[in-house]
């Protein structure tokens, strides 16, 4: 979490060490024309701008690394730009927000994707107004590809129904990304479900734990993205057209579906840790009846055998006759088979006893 | 969960490849006139409605199945119905919601019914104007015969009232559907109750685990219901006439009453699992306390038969004679019986100290 | 559970075969006048109403049972009351409720009252216009004795201030009926706080859920309860006299200290929950105690006296002269007291170690 | 819970046989003056009050005991206080509240303190007029003596500043109170905190639970105190004079102040709980760990000597020799050392096993 | 918690004894000018204001210490500042908030940073009016020291944009200042994370309960904090500049987030206390598994073996001959293999079985 230096005069821009140097893309079209070009430094912007001044398009201005804060600072002043916004840019760990200013809004998004099992969670920075929408973003790799696309092959209206709805497009399709990881999520649960009945250990609770952690990420980003979409189509601006608020309230429904999957989501993540723990105190009991089963029926079964194995009675030294008859039972010819029969009896008794209150049943 | 794809332009209808080709029921009818017709494509409907365009009739196009982009395509256009609207329609998992258009209201609505023990959870999308009134499911089971039948007999004032009487005729049978399905799960809770108190096992809490979810399920269908209906009443329209809000207000009262149910089984639910776990641990009590009765007789007692089965003090090799006089007990005419009494003063001390911490009752 | 069945057209009554036949009281009163009938039929409750038409009395119609569809659609169409109320009426398990009609209001009151150790939920149907309140239940017993003893006798103002003042009397009499319920609860849950702090066993956690489940049930006709006389008291009508409003305001902060009541006894429950389940797992480690001491003393010294029970070095099988002094001990004058003497050593160092652990305690 | 009996007419003030008889104090005061005199009954109230009628001083008449029922009727008629105010009085188990009547306000404010280890939880009752204030108690003790003290001694603006300030300063030092209880719970967390990390045991548990206990008395009493004191600030009253608000907010930011305090304790008793939870599962797993290690290493030694005390191959009974040599071992004069070495190898080897699995530790 | 005494004058200033005497500074600057001065009293104080008079300077009072209630008192009376207020100012355990008063705003901060492993909670009060801004601490040490530094540098527009702005940039270094501790909560929850995976203990949970605690603490002071800064935008006060407004939001934006992270936060600990008692169960579970395998393997064997130690069948006393033929497989040659192949078989069996069940896996 890079922020500002304690004490630093607000809108210090805290560039990190390891900041990407920025790509600038500009993209110029209308309904007939589109151009694409990515220039190099702010010099080379400015002048790429002026050549298209007056000619009546549109402008998205696509800034992708964060490491140049003499770019930005030009840049910043160049499209007046507040300070503490252009702070906002470069701490990229704000919450999805809209803030309004005399001659643009200034919008955050969060763009949550996975690459190699890693949940990515980067900020998109938009500042939307008559004539320009720019873009900010730390690093190389967005969701945002469909959308320059679009523009690219100009299919559907993206071209000509202004730049309000250019940033639909863009926070649609960052909002339509977080239905597959919830999916995939989605598609882990139900693995883990059948894992939790059949086989449960402890990575089973590790990886529901993980799921939990994961849902509590995606959470954080869009209940703010939804708040922000629900005040960009109350907000009384010229700057979102009203055609396209019915496309605005088209995200709010999904973002609202989102978080209705988050939440039902984390009801079941605590379900089946409900589950997990009380299939291993079953397993506990399982093991401490076998536990039982075996001491109950053995040790009484040693100590009778440990009975007879004691040494009362020894015949006279000097005769080698009996003298001593205390163990009496060890001379009959009946005495071992009893023995051994009355230890079979006690085990028939004792597993019907363990039978009788359903501690041995057939499955075991 | 189908989704229009990825960077799609909005709008686009994600048809899947084994959806079901829609079967189009259109009915028209007046307080005298009552005729139902199947039709097999966009132009045999177009024909259709021509005939009766002008007769002043009531008409109700029933669509079920949407495998068919054309037809959608087509009849959204005459019909001057919104893309995203038809976008919401195809994508059948959308929560209940209310939107008002110029010329229409567009209405979701999720049909939940059990078949062979499974719960199906079905969208209805509606579109109501002032003279048709349009619905579009997925599949071609739902729970609306009771409606088309009472429209066929004429029953009450069905085909009087206009059709947002109608509407709230199939809505109201929507609602009432769950009534059903909360009661089988009361009625398994009650079942679950006494497998509970005489004997439960780890199938017993999976079965709660699985109302738990049914009901996850049931209240995010209904809570987002009630909002609809109740922003329903409050929508300052002639779409919905004043005589039919009173109707509308009873579906709300009914909503509520499934939601204070839904959440009372749910505390029911959350109560049966203390009882499962407390339930849990207390038979590991019990098994434990056998345990330890059974342990701590009887090996104070293999000790003791232990220490007379040590063979110290044997006779002299040469003479048979006892050299050394070290277990005199062994000896003695009393040595056995001793040992015997001894041990039988033991277990009975053992038993009264169990008996007096309360370990073996009556009951044991 | 009795409902409309589905697809019924709304306003339909359904009523079940076993539901009472009804019973019709009438009473009319002024100030100074009281008069009470009992009338078997629709026809002859017409007559006697007819009686006093233009007499400037009050009257209230008590109809006990709803066993009689003819009677309820003749007094519905009679006093102009709307069918989906007739319904609720029937119905009889709406939550509390008003509504408001041109002509009269109407509301759903829930009388529970404990009868032989049981809950008894009733339900009790308002309709309170200018010159008439009728009120329906579905089972002859009820709550209501001490406001028609009033009503006979003249106390207070109950004939003089207007029926909104009866049907005041009435709510409040079935609110103050909650409270000896809910004091027989908290006198349980004294009892059983006992129970847990002596001898907790499996039934105390039983009737601690038993009870959690009676305030579930409360809570679920209060909450409403409290809302419905809010709206009453906000209601712009002139069927409630201001000078009652005083009045409901009381039964008001009656429901506010039952609901009060209920969520403190709910977490008296909570905490007596965890009392009851730290409390097993404490006899568990109390009865886990006993076991590892007895078999941690008695274990090792069974071995060792097994150790002395081996049958190594006999004597020379033809001269009878010991060949192998393998246990030399066995022949020594003290090995017997040395062993017998090391196995005390051991179990003192045995039971100071338990000691120093906390594990023998006086208490023990 | 003394409550007006059922059926009762509204205002029936049931005075229960132990009441304390009322005693009556009356205090006039004015910047200049002050008077404080004890009175014995209405009557004597009646004419004490007549001597300073007309002569501008303020008076707070101040019950304690309600224990006659004619001096409250009379006291009720005399102040012109409504009946079922009068039922709130005697029914001493209100919530705090506030009831705005045309010439008085209605106050409800609960005195918490402890004596001798006790909570008392006592109702005060206020009638503030313009020209007097009455209190109502049920007990002789309160927390109010600091502010007879002030107006005895006239410090302060006590006597000077209206009534709505005496009202307030008896408020104040009601809510002051609640202060020291939370520290001395506070100072009681702090020493369980010490007996948790050192030696807990079930007296622990239940000495957590005594004291979320209490908690939940303090916040049924706070909360609609702070709503109380809400509700007057706003009150559009000329009984509350606006120099007071400003007093009577900071009133209000105590009563937050002690809710926030109360919810910490509430969250830190919860987590002590977790804390006694896990620790005694960890008792028992010390436990059990102790157990398996002393069975673990003994059951197989005592095996081991058990086969050496096996009764296999005797001498030849008629010349004593070996006739069998089925145990070669016992003859060999290595067999005795060879077993308990290779008894005392199993031991190193079970013990090196349990240190590597972490059972045995250096704290063990 | 110093609290003024019950029944105190409201107003009256409770000094600890252990007070510290304040250190005063007062800080003149203007765009151009910059003075810093520390007085010793009251007097001094006075005299060095009246100097830069009327030279439209601004002016900050930073007093460090509050344990001389004679200099409280003066500059209370010298600012007109209400006792109120003032008694808030000395009892410095108030609540962040913000309070109105005709010439001046009244603020309450609480400065949170660690020391020493400990964290410290300083409350800072402002007093906020056009010509001065005052603010009182108990302790010497602070978190201001940043914004003391640019004032006497200039850097920014510190100097220039009026004292509203100062107060930004003290309440802003107080809210920055949270972060760095919550980053460190942040980095102990993952060193906590890996421990509670690899080798959780009873320390790893009493670490875990720990930040729990601070977690509380923190939410106590910024949950106050977001609601005051939110009041104070929506003042309408010509005290707060309007440009200086937007700093202020920036500052609410930073006290959502850090609540954002506290409860994130506080789920992660509430998932790593579920991970900690599951591993805790588990390693119980694992106990048990080797207790229970170790038993039921050797316990019967050891029965075995006791069985052929009985003494059974012993020859003639006079001629040395076998009398009975008991226990003829002891006197066979294939006795002694044929037991130990018997119990090998068992082993065998048993661990076969054990394997099945999963209690023995590769990793035990």
């Amino acid at each position: 979490m890079r922020r500002t230096p304690l004490g630093a005069s607000p809108g210090y821009l805290n560039i990190a060490d390891d900041a990407l140097m920025p790509r600038i893309f500009v993209y110029f079209f209308s309904s007939t024309f589109f151009e694409e070009k990515q220039v190099s430094n702010f010099h080379e912007l400015q002048l790429y701008m002026k050549k298209y001044e007056s000619q009546n398009l549109q402008c998205w201005i696509d800034i992708r690394g964060l490491g140049d804060r003499e770019l930005l600072e030009s840049l910043g002043s160049y499209l007046s730009i507040h300070r503490l916004e252009m702070e906002d840019v470069v701490n990229a760990y704000q919450r999805p927000k809209i803030e309004e200013y005399d001659n643009h809004l200034f919008l955050i998004s969060r763009m949550i994707f996975r690459r190699d099992e890693e949940l990515h969670n980067e900020q998109l920075a938009f500042f939307l107004a008559a004539d320009f929408l720019v873009t900010f973003q730390e690093h190389y790799e967005d969701v945002l590809d469909p959308v320059r696309e679009r523009l690219r092959k100009g299919k559907g209206q993206i071209r000509t129904a202004g730049l309000s709805y250019v940033s639909y497009a863009i926070m649609d399709v960052i909002v339509d990304n977080y239905f597959p990881i919830l999916e995939q999520i989605g598609d882990r649960l139900d693995v883990l479900e059948d894992e939790l009945l059949s086989n449960p250990d402890v990575f089973t609770m590790q990886k529901i734990q993980m799921i939990k952690k994961e849902l509590i990420i995606l959470r954080r980003s869009i209940w703010p993205e939804r708040d922000k979409i629900n005040s960009l189509i109350r907000l009384p601006t010229e700057m979102i057209s009203a055609d396209s608020k019915i496309f605005y309230r088209d995200i709010y429904d999904h973002s609202i579906q989102l978080l209705d999957l988050i939440e039902s989501y984390k009801e079941v993540t605590a379900s089946m840790m409900d589950i997990y723990l009380s299939s291993v105190s079953n397993k506990m009991n399982q093991i401490m009846k076998v536990l039982t089963i075996i001491s109950t029926i053995f040790i009484p079964l040693t100590f009778i055998v440990g009975v007879y194995g004691m040494n009362f009675s020894r015949t006279d030294p000097n005769t080698g006759k009996v003298l001593v008859h205390n163990m009496p039972e060890l001379y009959s010819a009946y005495g071992y088979p009893a023995v051994l029969g009355g230890m079979l009896f006690i085990v028939i008794l004792l597993t019907y006893y363990f039978y009788r209150r359903g501690w041995i049943t057939k499955k075991f």
